[in-house]
């Protein structure tokens, strides 16, 4: 599944004009990625019964954001990584200037992609829209990182960090889940967005215990939020109970993958299992 | 009108949570512009016969997409400007970071409100996210702005100098009149796009003709343009030349206007003729 969307990506650039800006757009979206957050719709589809492969290109809208936050939080005035994934990153490779435009393009294009998929009803279509702003924008994810920013170089509260991580990762972690719900015909999705919560949470808390535990060559990117002195929860509460905040994450998670009707839940608890065995 | 526009994207920003980012949207949305692209939509609304007034926050969500470029583009990797209509620019009055993610999230948050229409039934404002992010994407505005990006410091021909052009700033003038005839039920959008093209080409070129008849203090931003040795109209063709362009446009414009079927064509037309005075 993760060939077809790298494959989806592939053939969506193809849209764009050939040129500097097309090219930084394609080296950002094949820089190897899990594809976790494209994942996560089509497995959640798959667990409602729905055959996913249809559904390649809104999988790839939600990638779309993910790789331009990732874009925009490199650049020098933001993290300044030079690494991510081992390889330069984009405005190394190329330089700031198209690194911010490629970003901008990437979330503009996220959205022109969705409102093409005619094979989807208009309501479904306009809401998957709707959730894909409402969790990347100045209520999601973009909150997230302003949040980030403003607590650099000062001691978090563990309160103000978890709000941080709730937006800035969790919000598009609980999208692709919310909008598999539309897709699938759901009206209670309330269950959805707190697996989400949950899984956005762990998975940052996960990364929070891989950047204490491992160096800068086994993670394969600059470590950045060590050197600007940024809070973790490691920091804030040591090894020890933060294993213990990710252990009860997970007995949420799983608890609310019980709660939630699904056709055959395997497809998605299958790839939740996947993110946990990353610290495992 | 204009002032309705302001109160209302007054009104739009309350629904991000109060902070540093909010900020950062308020002081560039608030930074006394002319409000062009919205007043477009809203005087071609009036020249169908509607009542514009319900479609206030669909033309907000145009200005935020300009603000967001307008943002991004003075940013120090870019052209670095460090006024805009006589004040500071965002990352003078906050930070380079903040200025980023305050342009990201105005860019996503114009799809969100776009999205909120509920008024506006589906089948229409899937078409409004579909043509706002067609032509602000990587097909659209941010094509252009990297082409523009590509030809700094080099003699660029008037072929690629009108291809920057329409695609910088005619694409997003093209937008609110597309629009407008999607929410009037018009099913033919042909001559609609071509009087946008010629508007926001003729918008463009004029600001040549200013730049080069003005200085810093009276355009009210720096010349950034001059010093970074950007082509323009008036170096490439000098000014009688691109005086004479500048007419045909207007004439192209105005047979446009004369084609399309309005109920009264006067708002749209009297708007056109403010555009125009402003070189006259």
């Amino acid at each position: 599944m993760k060939d077809l969307i790298n494959q989806t990506l592939k053939y969506i650039i193809k849209d764009t004009p050939k040129g500097e800006l097309r090219d930084a757009m394609e080296y950002a979206l094949n820089t190897g990625g899990k594809r976790v957050r494209p994942l996560l719709l089509l497995k959640t589809l798959e667990s409602y019964g729905l055959d996913p492969k249809p559904y390649l290109q809104v999988a790839s809208s939600i990638e779309m954001i993910h790789t331009y936050s990732l874009i925009h939080d490199d650049l020098p005035a933001m993290d300044d990584d030079d690494l991510r994934r081992n390889q330069p990153t984009l405005h190394i490779q190329f330089n700031e200037a198209t690194a911010i435009l490629a970003g901008d393009a990437l979330l503009t294009d996220a959205f022109k992609l969705l409102s093409n998929q005619t094979f989807i009803d208009e309501k479904k279509r306009i809401k998957l829209v709707e959730i894909l702003s409402t969790h990347s924008g100045s209520n999601g994810m973009v909150y997230g990182q302003s949040l980030d920013l403003l607590y650099e170089n000062k001691v978090t509260p563990i309160e103000i960090l978890q709000e941080i991580h709730i937006h800035k990762t969790a919000k598009l972690i609980q999208a692709p889940l919310l909008m598999a719900g539309i897709i699938a015909g759901q009206k209670d999705l309330d269950s959805l967005a707190s697996l989400g919560e949950a899984l956005g949470l762990v998975f940052q808390v996960q990364d929070d215990l891989l950047e204490s535990l491992s160096d800068e060559k086994t993670m394969g990117k600059s470590l950045s939020d060590d050197t600007n002195e940024k809070s973790t929860y490691v920091k804030l509460l040591g090894t020890k109970e933060t294993k213990k905040i990710v252990d009860n994450l997970f007995n949420t998670i799983e608890k609310t993958l019980e709660a939630i009707y699904f056709k055959d839940k395997t497809p998605l608890s299958n790839l939740i299992d996947q993110v946990k065995n990353r610290i495992n």
